[in-house]
């Protein structure tokens, strides 16, 4: 069989889906299956499971992330791999796509190739990384961070949770703290598919992203200190609003990012007001403001815009002002040659296709200092995620395989060129 | 001696006021007394006493409203009364002189009569009157609104605290379920001194504020229903945002009150997101705005351009709105000659004073659709009440005091002329 022919089983992976979905199902067919809980640890061992029948050599390492390496053509399974993958850990009210889609693809593509006795000329491997939401232990992308080095493995380990449960604790219990180095199994490259969790492709009728790269991020905490009054017996003249100045920044913040235009997106997602009563102006307001953008100068000019703006609603008010800065992200930008290979896959396949950044953080940004990386988004609709409600069409799932496996293949095919 | 040469003395009331904040004194120098505690209980207890010592009629009604009726110059207790009088109850970290200045400035008035052995053309009394703050049993000036018939009894005796113990069974506990029925002390006149409560007088350097009335209040809660969504994958284009919708109506609110001018004020007190995360687009804000007038007409048009705006910024935002109207009251005018007289005795005692409306809600209010009413304030340093760190200077507190001593005298005197 001509090996450009090769076309995943579509019912193979939503029964798959349908599978791992069924622990931690809630109501609404969405999914409860947070870090190293029973429910993560069953579904480990239900796609572990799948990985042996498969005949992947599975590794899994010291902290929990798990990869079945399907062996080269020579039957080499210790040489650089390509390979694809994501997480099966969710938030508190998942959708059954987010991660899972990702992983049950690689485990797809694993089982057509071996189908077709398909020979690469270096092994395919397929991942899971730990605790990618990070819900339970803080930060997200733990796994895959510290699996790229980006992050130290003790920092992982002693990292606790609510109830001061450490996950080295949590590792051990659910038998998944491994034996292995983190990234013993080395990457040639590294592509994953998954949900858009936004509403983008949806919206202009588009199958396929092809991402170029992951926002930078840049999460800001303004706290207005004013003066609490009376509301009634305070002219307009004589106060130090603090929740007016929350208002204000608000506007701003949506002002800000339409004026900037391209990608920027700002939200302030977070107000708390204090006293917080109707009859009195308050003391203090803290509100956040996330912003975006893939352009880290652009998202500099946006934090310092916000700063200014912050500063100069104070001064009016007659307001101090203190600003915390709640997470930084720089933006990642994925490999050109990946992005050109997911939009050239996805032409052959007859998919309308578009580059875009992600909104989001994922596994893959970990690998993109390090190795050719790149993604693959199908659309979701409604741009719902994070919600029991999200939901991906048959048709997207099946593509989105389908241009993944081509993509891998087409990246296993390079290496040889190169090398 | 002339009764124009009346003075109170100025020790004693201070001596009163601090005694009387010992009885549920917190730090600071601060007080809680909440209605019908044991709190309660005791302040009223000590000032019965000094009632009784000044020879005063006592009567305690059916809602614990406590009159004390100093009898004319013909020994008649029975005929309607000139009437002073506030609150002895606090909020939870209330100040010293809220309510309480009010009534002991009363009872120095009463102590300064009997020591010049003044014989007056009517009683002159002085009262208490049950829950004006409003914070244990809702809603506020309860005691005056019933005692004046603005509110049935029953429905005050049958009210709940959140503990739910009515305010009947407290009020038999503490021993002031009294045996005559409301209102059955006159009042031929109201006139209350009191604490600004805002900083309007020390601002201006005024030492008198002659209350032309209470502002009417307007309690309007706003809520946007929006979409939540990830706060980076969501383009702003695409959003539904209820966040952004609450900052723009606070800021709509300011400049309303701004552009309208004169004594009308606006406040945004309370914001409320839902979920409140910093990466969410939030998908329910609930802001409530306070507008207040002394103008029903301005006060109608301020809620209507309010509503008029949060329509419109639901609408650009793809928002549904729910508005709901907390609490309404019209604003209450006192009496032109009344203000009249308080004005020309603060000039008679060589006091700056200004025309001003309250900003919040006093007893007077009950009694100004029934007869002739008016209200005193003196400076609240900072404008600060409802604090613990809530202050007025002595000597304001013995202008005040004088000034309420004259005008009640002032209107006894003309009282005569109009029978």
């Amino acid at each position: 069989m001509e090996v450009s022919n090769l076309r995943i089983n579509r019912q193979r992976l939503l029964d798959r889906i349908a599978e791992l979905a069924q622990i931690g199902a809630i109501d609404g067919g969405g999914v409860c299956r947070l870090a190293l809980t029973d429910e993560d640890k069953a579904g480990r061992d239900l796609v572990v499971s799948w990985m042996r029948e498969l005949g992947l050599h599975v590794s899994i390492d010291q902290g929990g992330n798990v990869i079945g390496v399907r062996p080269d053509g020579e039957g080499r399974v210790d040489t650089p791999a390509i390979l694809t993958g994501s997480h099966i850990d969710t938030v508190g009210t998942g959708g059954r796509y987010d991660g899972a889609l990702g992983v049950l693809a690689g485990l797809e593509i694993m089982a057509c190739l071996n189908d077709a006795d398909v020979e690469t000329p270096c092994p395919m491997a397929v991942g899971f990384f730990t605790n990618e939401e990070g819900v339970r232990f803080q930060p997200d992308m733990m796994g895959s961070m510290v699996h790229q080095g980006h992050l130290p493995l003790d920092g992982m380990l002693s990292s606790r949770d609510r109830d001061g449960v450490t996950f080295h604790a949590e590792l051990n219990r659910i038998g998944y703290a491994g034996d292995v180095a983190t990234n013993s199994v080395h990457a040639r490259a590294f592509v994953e598919l998954h949900v858009e969790q936004g509403p983008i492709l949806e919206q202009e009728e588009i199958g396929i992203g092809a991402v170029e790269g992951v926002q930078g991020l840049s999460w800001r905490e303004y706290t207005f200190h004013g003066v609490s009054n009376h509301a009634g017996t305070t002219p307009m003249s004589l106060r130090n609003d603090a929740g007016y100045a929350a208002g204000e920044l608000a506007v701003f913040a949506r002002k800000l990012a339409l004026d900037m235009g391209g990608d920027q997106v700002a939200t302030a997602g977070t107000v708390i007001l204090t006293p917080n009563l109707v009859n009195v102006i308050a003391k203090e307001a803290i509100i956040t403001i996330d912003v975006r953008n893939t352009d880290n100068d652009l998202l500099i000019q946006a934090e310092n815009q916000l700063d200014a703006a912050a500063r100069g609603i104070a001064d009016q008010e007659g307001l101090t002002l203190t600003i915390k800065s709640l997470a930084r992200y720089d933006p990642t930008p994925f490999d050109p040659e990946v992005v050109d290979l997911v939009v050239s896959c996805a032409e052959t396949f007859g998919q309308s296709v578009r580059r875009m950044p992600s909104g989001a953080g994922h596994d893959a940004q970990a690998f993109a200092p390090n190795c050719p990386t790149g993604m693959v988004f199908v659309p979701s609709v409604g741009g719902i995620s994070h919600n029991v409600q999200e939901f991906t069409e048959d048709a997207h799932i099946e593509a989105g395989a389908n241009i993944l496996l081509h993509t891998l293949l087409g990246l296993a095919e390079k290496s040889v060129e190169q090398q």
